[in-house]
């Protein structure tokens, strides 16, 4: 048994007062002198050819200094040279033709020009001042409707892509993933019972609170630099540079706090534009987005799903066949990959089969959103699911139990499960009240559902570690904050060297100060900064070790740290303590710094299960959620309260996701609800306190065991609540949010059934 | 023979285009939302008892935000408890009792109160409003009439220190230094012509361009930031946090750009005000001084010398004597051991005896300028080695050559000399028209001095170098730039890695961003950062010499890198290059990071000659340089023209303190000149265009030889200046600057002696 002074402890976050207090540095408080302000010109149409666009008069008015159109964005590779990957979603070259639209525009709020002025309101008036005259085209907005032949064709360099090879054709279809083992049509007939349903999800917005802002500036000498909230500094700048075809080196990207990103501010949406204005200007530039612009922008795909699950009598599934169909944009990127892994990563079958569709249509592109694609596929799978328990009788977490994973089988993509807390996950949910419990009143219904996130596998992420003279230690990492991990990285240096964690300064690094890291996103930084940083932990502890056994007169290995002082193996009254060895290090002897970096990581699976109590309004179909609680099996929770907070958060989005949460959309593709009263994101009035429940298998991989928990969260929400309004109601609505309307009427339909 | 690309190479500065344009963020270009100003309330006396201090008028103006006195700067240790080392010549305590007065000012221009406010303007009429009365006391300006028993003293609990232990009765002498060797008596006795001469410098000042100027902010939870304009940003926050009593890590030091610092940028002068009016009003607060007040501070200190010389007929030197008196200001801190080793170092001797002392006046504190106290030693020793000569009808030259010191000499402090190349600079010297061509005219004279400056030792740098994945590399230093090292460092990156400087991205690192590194002074940063670099160069290379091993199944020893490639020795066709290994190392492999940091460096001690060419008008006294010549070892030139501009910029720094710059002080100790008018630094009207010779004598230490150019320039111009003058009019005189007047009054009173 370790004992642990600060790791796996409620350690305050150390970044807490700066951030409440407002003493922290976003994206918007950044200020240079001579800054310009940026503003867009964004096409009312969903789908035009620009005729005509004349800037002269925006241009010539007196404090707009700069104007930028399509025709400033550097053209792609000429034929046959392949353009970079982006490392996004999101590929090069879509991204050319997204950050501003050239010749045509292909959907409500593409950028059509840009301007950078002295204030805002010359900024906007000069907006209004440029002329555009556009020829409006056909336009799609539904993805079956755009997946039908003779559909109105986004792209005409658009073939689909997928397993099955290259079409030869034209599509709105992007990609088709194929997934899946066995036979399924030999699984449905070795099935007793077979239940197929089908299931909408609308847009929703991830509803980060700080809206998107960034400052760039072009120095004479060509150098960028960027003052970005942004998830990810070398990723920002590796998708710059080969678009603006700037040497990498070239680009600096500077991190600012982040107020919310949840995937979605990980690509160069806006950079570019501004740095285009700067150049132009010669001026730094800001863009700083109001909040009816970020809810037209971006958000997590609408989905239509079709699950069709074979069983036997006692709850075994003998196949699984999904079909995903996801709903970009106007530019391919779905995550079809994780919402077919993450929906279906819980079930053993021998036969599967998913068919997942990428579609483009004339709707403002999509970006990642938490465990991209995982909620949308999981709840179509765990509402199918409860449906099969139901109608084998079998109660829904015993028919879970009987069909989980475990370690050695298989993800839907073929490898196998490393070490998984699934089964800890459901033990602990059958024995909690919160389950075990009666509902306790009329119009209430339970509902349960499990998720699943990959977790941890792929990227790289760089640290530095440094003593100082006053033995405190400097930590530089790749990483920017999003939920915390500066605290969790100061209490592992904290515990390994045995030092207060308010004596290790933690820095987040531009890309200029630190080796390649990949963004904040996947549940992974925790994760693999815990490897990343156990090897600089393990170079600076060798160091200071060498530097003992030299005063000590032993060998470095037969020196032994405890509490600050290194001394000789049997020999406790040997010995040197870290302080001495500090002073030195800065008067003569030498700095101490150490790096790590990670390598190829092995998955990190994380499994949840959540809970929920609703109370129906029997008049108006109004769900009002009573009781929700989260299992996670986190591996090991570095700071328990924070990995609380993580969970809270991700369900609160879910539960949003299921019952309020929705980007409204007109018939001509423009969204009718882009504020914050008008698309609902739950409040505290809207929740109950949150459960939560951690349960820590450790990961394979990894110093600590550590599991990332941020993806996890936001899985099985949807579905759970689903099944606690169908559980209340009798009713199955198979189409997100489950507002009141959509409640009463589909209860209306089906004919006066009553409560349970 | 090495042949080297980059190198010894006239290579652009990597930073040239962005000073000049103005796209460079120097301290006062820096700003933050909702900074404040700063201004202070001066002393008028010189010295005087506070008998009343009100600022509430002060903060009762609207917009005036915070006022603090000496009240609110922390008290010293308590008794028995030593103050930390500043690591400064100004002490922690003085340095205390110097950022604000309490109860005392001890010299005009001593910081009373400051003012933080929403404008400048505001911030002035807030310290119009502060009262104070104040009761004047005696005050005493020169530093024989403060060295003299009964004179006023300044420090009642100052006792003299030095080699001959402590005094027991306070004294305005701070430290009587003694340096020597042998027997000074014996010597004189055996020389056949003795020489004595007394000299006399003024205050100079720095004379850097840009103004000193800091921005602070203290967070709220007590996280400290200063944006500064420093030569150290380590050095700075070591003496902010035993001052402030806050821990080192909470302080964090960004570099801003330098526009002249010349040693007077490196210690705390005014970031303890910003940043106690930033905690009082919680906002960030800037102080960008006036150039009025940068000029009624700092500066180098006048000196009053005696040199004595004993030689026999051959020239031979039996005996040197020197007394040195410093003038510090209000408080200690005199330059006594760079002053004595110095002037002294060039001449090889038996009998050697230096007495310095370092006195304080009430006249404001000076700071280090370039080679701290050697340009004054060095004029009285130098002045008086060309009147020993021409009493003995010995060729200046020629009489310096016979007493060289070589390698294995020893230094004044009685350490032996390492490589140098003192004999093959006065070769060069002796070979140049600068020296051997006729003087052409009338009225002209020719004066040679020489210099020396100890170079390299002592100081901690640290840096980090990283591998991109696009085959760039970044490299982060803990150094200010001052003169070009940026340059000169990213050639060596260059040169060992065979890619182009481009593609070398060289950041300055704030104080959590990399390990202690000390400021950059003492021309110490190309050499002791060579060191720091090759050993992160051995990192890497190191690091990707396995990898490229791994790769082509062979060992690491037998690895061989040339031109981006890496191959197994004796079989070039086995190879993997450069970019493959980068790219590899930011998808999976994992980065590469090197470090690397100084420890004790051994002496590169530097050499120079001057020759200058004077030609005086005959009726006012005023000395034209019609030519001026520096000749230094460099031991190698990284990049010869930046070396050159070094060389040069020092020489006309010297040339000015010769022949024009004094910062005059009336008879109450205030300055007269405060202003770039009045206080005369060269301009291009007034000087030829500076001739320089490099000579190339490695150093012992570091990887190629360099040796730290900054110090030696500024050192022999003082003497070569006024022996040429006194060649020119055949009448010497031993008080600087040679202003016309005083070459005037001279020639008058030596009675008509005619120009040479």
């Amino acid at each position: 048994m370790v004992t642990r002074t600060y790791l796996g402890k409620p350690v305050p976050k150390v970044d807490a007062l700066a951030k409440v207090t407002g003493a922290a540095q976003y994206g918007a408080d950044f200020t240079l002198p001579g800054m310009l302000y940026a503003r867009m010109l964004l096409s009312p149409h969903a789908h035009a050819r620009i005729k005509r666009l004349d800037v002269s008069k925006a241009l010539a008015l007196e404090g707009a200094l700069a104007v930028v159109t399509g025709d400033d964005v550097p053209p792609p590779p000429p034929p046959g040279v392949p353009e970079e990957p982006s490392g996004q979603s999101l590929s090069m070259g879509d991204l050319r033709k997204l950050v501003l639209a050239k010749g045509r525009v292909m959907f409500q709020g593409h950028c059509v020009a840009a301007v950078a002025a002295v204030t805002t309101e010359v900024a906007e008036q000069a907006v209004s001042l440029i002329e555009v005259e556009y020829e409006p085209l056909p336009a799609v907005f539904d993805p079956e409707e755009a997946m039908r032949p003779g559909a109105v064709l986004l792209h005409p360099d658009l073939f689909t892509s997928g397993l099955g090879g290259k079409a030869t054709t034209p599509s709105n279809v992007a990609t088709h993933l194929e997934l899946g083992r066995g036979d399924v049509a030999k699984g449905f007939a070795q099935a007793d019972v077979v239940v197929e349903r089908s299931f909408r999800t609308q847009r929703v917005h991830q509803g980060y609170i700080e809206p998107d802002s960034e400052t760039a500036m072009v120095y004479p000498d060509g150098r960028i630099v960027v003052w970005a909230t942004t998830q990810g500094t070398f990723a920002l700048r590796d998708q710059i540079a080969p678009l603006l075809k700037v040497p990498k080196g070239n680009i600096k990207i500077i991190p600012m706090e982040v107020g919310g990103a949840f995937g979605a501010k990980s690509y160069a949406r806006y950079s570019p534009v501004i740095i285009l204005l700067s150049k132009k200007s010669g001026r730094p530039v800001r863009l700083t987005l109001g909040r009816d612009q970020v809810l037209r922008d971006k958000g997590a795909p609408a989905t239509v799903s079709t699950v069709k699950v074979g069983v036997k009598r006692d709850g075994t599934i003998t196949a699984i066949q999904a079909k995903f169909i996801f709903s970009a944009g106007a530019y391919p990127g779905s995550p079809l990959a994780g919402g077919a892994m993450a929906g279906l990563g819980p079930y053993k079958t021998p036969n599967l089969k998913v068919d997942a569709y990428d579609v483009v249509t004339n709707l403002h592109r999509i970006e990642a959103y938490r465990a991209p694609g995982a909620p949308q596929a999981n709840f179509a799978i765990e509402c199918t699911m409860d449906e099969v328990a139901e109608k084998l009788g079998i109660d829904p977490l015993e028919f879970r139990s009987r069909n989980l994973v475990q370690e050695g089988d298989l993800m839907p993509n073929d490898t196998p499960f490393n070490r998984v807390g699934y089964r800890e996950v459901l033990e602990r949910v059958k024995s909690h009240p919160a389950w075990a419990s009666p509902l306790g009143g009329p119009n209430r219904g339970r509902g349960l559902a499990v998720g699943f996130w990959r977790g941890g596998a792929g990227g790289q992420y760089s640290c530095t570690l440094m003593v100082n003279g006053d033995g405190s230690f400097s930590l530089l990492v790749g990483t920017v904050d999003l939920s915390g991990t500066r605290t969790g990285l100061a209490q592992m240096v904290a515990e390994e060297f045995s030092v207060p964690v308010e004596a290790v300064w933690l820095d987040t690094a531009d890309t200029g100060e630190i080796a390649y890291t990949d963004e904040s996103s996947g549940s992974r930084v925790t994760y693999a900064m815990s490897i990343a940083l156990q090897q600089a932990v393990q170079d600076v502890m060798g160091q200071l070790k060498e530097r003992a056994a030299a005063k000590l007169k032993v060998s470095a290995q037969d020196i032994e740290y405890r509490e600050r002082k290194f001394s000789a193996k049997g020999a406790p009254d040997r010995a040197v303590t870290l302080q001495e060895l500090a002073t030195e290090s800065v008067r003569g002897a030498g700095s101490i710094m150490g790096h790590g970096s990670t390598t190829r990581m092995q998955p990190a699976p994380v499994f949840a299960a959540h809970v929920a109590d609703v109370e129906m309004d029997p008049e108006t179909g109004r769900a009002r959620l009573l009781r929700f609680t989260s299992f996670q099996d986190v591996g090991f929770a570095v700071n328990p309260p924070m990995v609380e907070a993580t969970m809270q958060g991700g369900a609160s989005q879910g539960i949003g996701w299921a019952l309020s949460e929705e980007v409204m959309f007109d018939e001509k593709g423009g969204v009718r609800n882009p504020n914050l009263l008008d698309y609902r994101i739950p409040t505290a009035m809207d929740l109950p306190m949150l459960g939560t429940e951690i349960i820590e298998v450790p990961a394979s991989g990894g110093p600590y065991g550590v599991r990332g928990t941020g993806e996890a969260p936001i899985v099985p929400p949807l579905a759970a609540v689903a099944n606690a309004v169908t559980h209340a109601t009798g009713v199955r609505v198979r189409e997100l949010p489950l507002s009141p309307e959509r409640v009463f009427w589909a209860k209306r339909q089906a004919g006066g059934s009553q409560p349970r």
